[in-house]
This record gives structure tokens, C-alpha cells and sequence, in this order.
């Protein structure tokens, strides 16, 4: 542990993806956003120091009701009476797609781009070792800003795993590797944050 | 980490208090049950191999609600949808307190109850000192079945974090103690489980 003590982490970002994911059954769709995922990754990227989360969308009409929902706590009564809450959410901000991340992060040679699956998939993206390789990568010289992304519904499509630089180890329970692991997407952010960011 | 792979964990539960905690201003209080907790504690507590989810609530109108969703999934077409889902809700039930989880798991002699916080309070409890620690001990030759507490609202009252055996530290993002650390429960139930069961 004394390598995390010694070394801050790199900059970071979080991204939850509506599109490209599968469905139940594999097929790419495009999932609706839900609300209580807006504040959970919210304040968890906050609490783990991430610069920025982005939810993505290609559906303009989503955008515009996140767009409302964070206005409301940016510059409403909730904001107000749960500052906490306006503080995670003024990291917050919408956008069609992950190229919209990328680029508002600087640009694709200034990032990597890191996705996270429950599951094996796509053929091409490398898959980190372990969460401690994980970690000590999180805390190299590297100076591009890391985006962790994460999928809804079913999970990333395996095309944009592959647009990936990296996929982070599945986060196994109990029964290890083919054992239960079906946790909500709020539960996957929370744990991979804690195992790559976390000072336990 | 050679010592967790050696040794299983002990049987343990997991806990979702609505009475007594605390609002925003300390006052004691009854909260209302979040569908979303539901299930994402018991997926949470069946990926981690939780014993059981007890989701605690003394309103009665509140528990017939409970029941009826885990009914849908026990039973229903949700159930067949999503057998995933069914499977984790399969260990959820809904019960008036503590004291009757406690009872469910074979009584207080046999029960460790460990309560979680995310800031300190309590003046009699135990705050174990470390993940490390609570790693090692819930790996321990006790045999009592563990039971992690964790309160909604603002947090659980002080009387009942008085009345546990010992209380897990806060969990702490990048800021450290005193730093951003507002998670949902969902979040915070997630990474507890992960640190105290997990294998990375």
C-alpha cells in the first residue's frame, strides 16, 4: 500500500454509456437513463476524486431531461437543501456520445480509455491483469487522463469494448469466476472505483 | 491476500435499517423503503454470499409493499424474465428490526453484529481499526454468523450503533478523512461487501 500513500493518481473521468449496449439477448440498443444512476455514479466519482462524469446518450430528448435534472440541483432548492448532493452533480454533464468525452477531455491522445464489463467480451481491447496492476497503472507517469467507462442494460456493446485501451478484470463475488456476479451498474462503479482510487 | 484465499469466510447477512435513523438534522426517524436498495442490496449481499438481506422497517404498510415485490419476483413474470434477479431477491425478506433479523439468524448469542457509518458516531461501540482488521476477523474461527448493518437517511440512529458489536470505519474517497464522502447506500453497501469478502 505504500506505493498508493507515496503516489497521487492520475486524473480521471467516468462515463456511463446508453449506447452502444446490448440487451438480454446481445442485441445493441439503446437504454434509457435512469435518474438514480445520474446521482450514484455522481457522487461516487466525487467521493473517489474523478475530474469529471459523463453520461452519454445519442437521444436528444434524454439529454435535455438530465440537462433539467442537473440544472435543478445546480441552481434550484434542492441544491439548497442537499449541498453535498449539488457538489457531486456539478461534476456532472451530458453528452451524445463517448467521443464527446474524449474530446472535451482533450482528445484521444490524451486519454485512455479504460471500459469495465461483467463478463468476457470483445476480441481486441487487453484486458488488465488485476485490479493491483490496475492500480499501479492508475498511479504512473502516464500523463494521459484516464476514462472509466461503464455500460447499462446488458453491458457494452463489444464494438466499443474494442475501441478500448483496456478492460478491467471482471469483479467476481463469492464464486469466483462463473459463481453469481450480477451486480447493478451503481454497485460495479462503486467497487471499481474503490479497488483502483480507494485508500482502505 | 494468501490468508483469505486459504480460508472461507464466516457465514454472514446483511441489513437495511429504516428505523432508527437519523435526517439531515440528527432527529430520529423512520424512512421510507427505495425500491432500488432492495434490489441492489440484495444483489449486492448475493454476489458477496450473504446468508440472507433483511430489509427492516416497523411500518407495516411498508412491509406489505416489500413483500408484494419480492412476491412478483418469487412468482411472477419478472421472476422468469430476469431468473438473475429472482435469485438474488430470494434471499431478501422484510421484518419489523434488527432484533427480529437477529432472531431469524438463531439470536443474539449467536449473531456479531457490525454497524457501518460514514462518519464517526455511536460513544460505545467499537470502531475496528481497519478493512485489514475486519477482513481477518470475518475470516476467523467465530462461530457466530456475522449481520452488516447499514442505516438509509442520513445515517443509523446512535442508540443503534451502540447496540452493535463493533463498527466498520468510514469509508473514505480521495479526500481522506474529512474529504467528499457521500455515497448512497447502495454504493457504500457495495464496497463494504467488496472489502470485507471480496476477492480482487
Amino acid at each position: 500500500m505504500s506505493i498508493d500513500a507515496a503516489r497521487r493518481p492520475r486524473k480521471f473521468a467516468v462515463a456511463l454509456v446508453h449506447h452502444p449496449v446490448v440487451d438480454r439477448g446481445g442485441d445493441v440498443v439503446t437504454s434509457a437513463v435512469t435518474n438514480i444512476d445520474v446521482h450514484d455514479l455522481a457522487r461516487s466519482s466525487r467521493t473517489y476524486g474523478a475530474e469529471a462524469f459523463f453520461i452519454t446518450t445519442p437521444i436528444e430528448a434524454q439529454r435535455q431531461l438530465v440537462s433539467a435534472i442537473l440544472g435543478h440541483w445546480a441552481h434550484g432548492s434542492s441544491g439548497e437543501r442537499i449541498p453535498s448532493r449539488r457538489e457531486a452533480l456539478a461534476h456532472a454533464s451530458v453528452v451524445p456520445s463517448i467521443d464527446d468525452a474524449v474530446a472535451s477531455l482533450g482528445g484521444r491522445d490524451g486519454v485512455e480509455i479504460w471500459c469495465t464489463a461483467a463478463k468476457p467480451t470483445g476480441e481486441r481491447c487487453v484486458l488488465l491483469p488485476s485490479y493491483a496492476d490496475a492500480r499501479a497503472k492508475a498511479r504512473s507517469d502516464d500523463a494521459r487522463t484516464l476514462l472509466i467507462v461503464f455500460g447499462t442494460s446488458w453491458g457494452l456493446a463489444p464494438a466499443l469494448v474494442d475501441a478500448c485501451d483496456a478492460r478491467l478484470p471482471p469483479i467476481y463475488g463469492a464464486g469466483g469466476p462463473g459463481g453469481y456476479n450480477h451486480l447493478s451498474v451503481r454497485a460495479a462503479c462503486a467497487i471499481t472505483l474503490d479497488r483502483v482510487f480507494g485508500i482502505a
